[in-house]
């Protein structure tokens, strides 16, 4: 088995950590999804993903997807099990099944889609952004966009990409160059070209489409003057079926270093050789306008935080995939005498302590990301469905706060995890047939894509604690003091190991929203030079908090499933132990270092 | 410029950190390396790396070395800059005159290899190999053998090989299964496979002198039984003369990560068949014994030494050439205002702080572990040739006790540097174009050959802290204390903020070797489990002590060169508030969360 679903671990979280049953009982349209159903559907998940998917990953590293005249051919079997995917009704589990979706709660789904992801995440993407797709047309589509668009994505005839980037717009969309110009019919013309598109082009659906950042002339300099079109590959007739191919068109992808079997498409609207405009009506695609113009960002912003928080869910899998096949290979490799001499000759190498704290480290980290995106995702939930307003609106407060930490920090760990996953494998890890390599250089897109790390601590610095003065952060504290009143009840060695650390960290915390709330006017290249290593510290607390109540919950429930409670314990204490405290370093640079950070002369680099 | 050689820095470093002056003093054959000679032989040798070696860099990744039919063809290009590197006299700089070498200090020698790497991390691994074969007749051959060899292999006519690992044998030599036996003339056939061998077989000399760890039959089982042998590609005539083809082939080579140009070969000795028999002789590989039957290990690990060191150089140099690529993207990539409002449109990302943050933790750990090197390569250099008995003793001690530093913690900054070089790229970084991945991929094996770090650590440990108590790691926290006083002499904003977290992080490290000292017998497990962290928690040390040494000397020298000591003494007080604090968790990691590591039960993983 190349990958085996953490079903158990993801379950515990569910009910324990995230809730589901408050929240089916609050939330009628819910009421369908308790415990059981959740885990039916994981069940489901995890057999689709084990058996289909895993197996094309290593696959799609060797055999990566290719271009050739402007048609890109994915890795063989890949068209087999997207259809597998789309036909299990996997696409729509979390989408409003007024559109053919099955109405999931984000809390569930999440597990989902972290099985996918782990099962393969170059093949994943497509669904990722898919979903990204929908839920930008659900935010701001016209009636008739969503039904003529929507059923099509949620069944996997089409699918779905994000258009942002250019050659000189990342980071800084106030720089897009893509041009709309708006026609007689009410439809727009797109001229310009877009990079980084993920699965831009592709064999697995019949059409792809594509939502494009672009100004229409005369609109506002900057980030204000920016619409969203939807440009289909093919052109979609009244009655829904395919038109004409739309003068948008695929003109190479990259050769990247990691996910390879992703097309990465470099897409080109518009570009007036007649050969091209087979919609016999001149060049230029044909777009239709989202919304309205000039809110283009706001909508794209909608669809980036869902795809935000699910870049944080590939940083889990990806880190529990490469723990799962560093557990293995300890477990089977035989290397030198334990050093407490409890093995006679050489033993299986995970008798040896390092390697041991390597995977509990792995393990640690990845259960604690988990554990903080199954709680962040209950939030979600409940911010969009709960009765009540305040509820919503506290709980919507909450999960802001989490995306930057769940795409951050789980992000930034995934380095951490796969580097040691190779690193477990010694000289074998460096050999492309191990695998283990894959996920090294897999990984590290996650801390780009999506917004990289910096940009979203920016978000976590700027809209999330300096706007309101660090009030959402204390609160968020002062949710994590009740839980350490709560572990000062117990007296295992463990609870009292996990609170130590907890407490700790929250005060490091704490300082350093003070810190951060206090220059982020005055001085905010003070404030934005710590803004990654806040962004860590408070993602390691979270992370840590998560497993602390997990802690609790398994100490209670320790005559259910012991095996697996024990486990849990020692996780939690290990991640108090051994990741918690960094964030006494991170607060040290962040408050006393500041200065030191833009200090050097430009010339001197 | 694809790369432009530190030589002020190393300059710097060898001057007043590795006080060349005091060496080429004290020891009359190195008394014609003075700083004028170390300052000619580093422009040179930038000039050659630079402008020969470092432009096929990335040509080795796109085009590495392939095999057929037991041929392995480097990279094109790679075979003309082996020639210039060997007629410049390159790989004799640090050996003996007798021999044909120039008998430079290690001092100087080091900020060579240092560049040789930084240029082309896969070529230089040729030569480091050969060093490393070098090293170990000159230890344990004989005259016959020192004469026949070493001429050759410092003109690079031959080059060396280390022959260790096996499929079954990798951190455990005790399983090493390839056979010596004796013959009537006093030579040995040698029979057995041999993996992960560097230039194992490769087209850029005439010959290739392989160094092979073998048992003879009826030798002692494990490690005490294990001989050095030598067995060259082609035999060598009394005259010097090449005769047969040895039975030693090329079966294949690895298809890996990173450093891809350099051929990591699969060795096949004595296999059998009459085709591979062109000596004539029957099957088997010829080879001769060097030194004594059994004392191979012994022998092996002082190339190993020599070697470890070098790694870890290459660790300074990936880390170097990371970061001149990410800083000239920096200063070159526009996107986004600065949020001091410096730049009234967007500006280079430079003027971003955390992309400055980002530059300067990879320059503060780049210049700190080149610090860190250079001082233990005057230990080096004064343990050899240091005319008083005494003063030889204690800087080998100091030696010994840098060397698992100098490895560990280099190599593992730089993975933490070259994942901070793509990051600073965006997107970009992602594209194999751009070149950035490559320093990515290629660091990974650095933590892993000639020693993984846990390898590193157990030595750090086991021989170099527990076996004496913790005295000589003591000793060396005292000669920080030293640092430390000569710091609050100062009253500069700079030597204040170096001097608490030196203090601080020198406090960190003494607990944590009375932790060690004290629990390496009583509870092995413990220890060993904090071997890694304490490695980092003394190579963080260590590189900051060296560069809060710099910093004293930048400020009494800014008169001589403003621009430079500046930019040294920012770069010092950023080590010291941003790395030097994490001592502080790792301290809390070892000494409170020893039981978590192993705590686990193995069903559970």
């Amino acid at each position: 088995m190349s990958y085996q679903a953490p079903v158990k671990d993801m379950l515990f979280n569910i009910q324990h950590l995230a809730g589901l049953e408050t929240l089916t009982h609050q939330v009628p349209a819910f009421a369908d999804f308790g415990l059981d159903t959740a885990g039916a559907v994981l069940e489901e998940c995890a057999k689709l993903t084990q058996d289909v998917i895993a197996p094309l990953n290593f696959e799609g590293d060797k055999n990566p997807s290719s271009w050739k005249d402007g048609v890109v051919t994915t890795t063989p079997g890949f068209k087999q099990a997207f259809r597998a995917y789309a036909e299990g009704g996997w696409q729509g589990l979390v989408h409003p099944t007024e559109f053919g979706g099955q109405g999931a709660p984000k809390t569930i789904a999440a597990a989902c889609a972290e099985m996918l992801q782990a099962a393969n995440m170059s093949f994943a993407l497509c669904p990722l952004l898919t979903d990204g797709a929908v839920e930008a047309l659900l935010t701001a589509g016209s009636d008739v966009q969503k039904a003529t668009f929507i059923p099509k994505l949620l069944d996997g005839s089409w699918t779905g990409t994000m258009n942002l980037t250019e050659p000189q717009a990342g980071s800084d969309l106030a720089l897009v160059r893509t041009r709309a110009e708006p026609q007689p019919d009410g439809s727009y013309k797109i001229f310009g070209t877009k990079i980084f598109i993920t699965y831009g082009e592709h064999d697995m659906a019949e059409n792809i489409v594509h939502l494009v950042l672009a100004r229409v002339a005369g609109a506002p300099e900057g980030v204000k003057g920016i619409s969203l079109f939807l440009v289909p590959k093919f052109l979609v007739n009244a009655d829904g079926s395919l038109g004409a191919r739309n003068d948008a068109h695929c003109v190479s992808i990259e050769h990247k270093m990691g996910i390879k079997a992703s097309p990465t498409a470099v897409l080109q609207f518009g570009d007036g050789t007649a050969a091209m405009c087979a919609n016999g009506a001149g060049p230029g695609a044909v777009g239709q306008l989202i919304g309205q113009e000039n809110r283009g960002l706001e909508y794209m912003f909608i669809m980036m935080n869902a795809a935000r928080y699910g870049v944080g869910l590939q940083g889990v899998a990806i880190a529990d995939r490469a723990y799962q096949k560093a557990a293995a290979y300890a477990k089977d490799r035989v290397q030198s005498r334990p050093v407490d001499g409890s093995v006679a000759g050489s033993a299986a190498i995970i008798h040896h302590p390092d390697v041991r704290r390597m995977l509990m480290t792995m393990r640690s980290l990845t259960e604690g990301c988990r554990a903080m995106a199954s709680t962040a995702a209950a939030a979600f939930d409940a911010a969009h469905h709960h009765p009540d307003a305040e509820a919503r609106k506290q709980n919507q407060a909450f999960y802001d706060f989490m995306v930057p930490l769940v795409k951050g920090y789980s992000t930034e760990m995934s380095l951490e995890v796969t580097s040691l996953g190779v690193q477990v494998h010694g000289g074998m890890g460096f050999i492309e047939e191990t695998g283990a390599a894959q996920y090294y250089r897999d990984a590290k897109i996650l801390t780009i894509y999506e917004g990289t790390t910096a940009i979203q601590a920016n978000d976590l610095v700027g809209r999330k604690t300096a706007r309101d003065g660090g009030q959402l952060a204390r609160g968020i504290a002062g949710q994590i003091e009740v839980t350490e009143a709560a572990l000062a009840k117990r007296d295992s060695a463990a609870a009292r190991a996990v609170l130590k650390a907890l407490r700790a960290s929250r005060e490091d915390f704490l300082a350093v929203v003070d810190f951060i709330a206090a220059s982020a006017k005055a001085s905010p290249n003070a404030a934005y030079a710590g803004s990654v290593p806040y962004l860590m510290l408070a993602g390691n607390l979270v992370a840590g908090w998560q497993l602390a109540r997990a802690l609790m919950v398994a100490e209670d429930a320790l005559a259910t499933d012991k095996a697996f409670m024990e486990a849990k314990i020692t996780t939690a204490r290990f991640y108090a132990e051994h990741i918690l405290p960094r964030t006494a370093s991170l607060r040290a640079a962040i408050v006393d270092g500041a200065d030191s950070v833009t200090e050097l002369s430009l010339d001197a680099f």
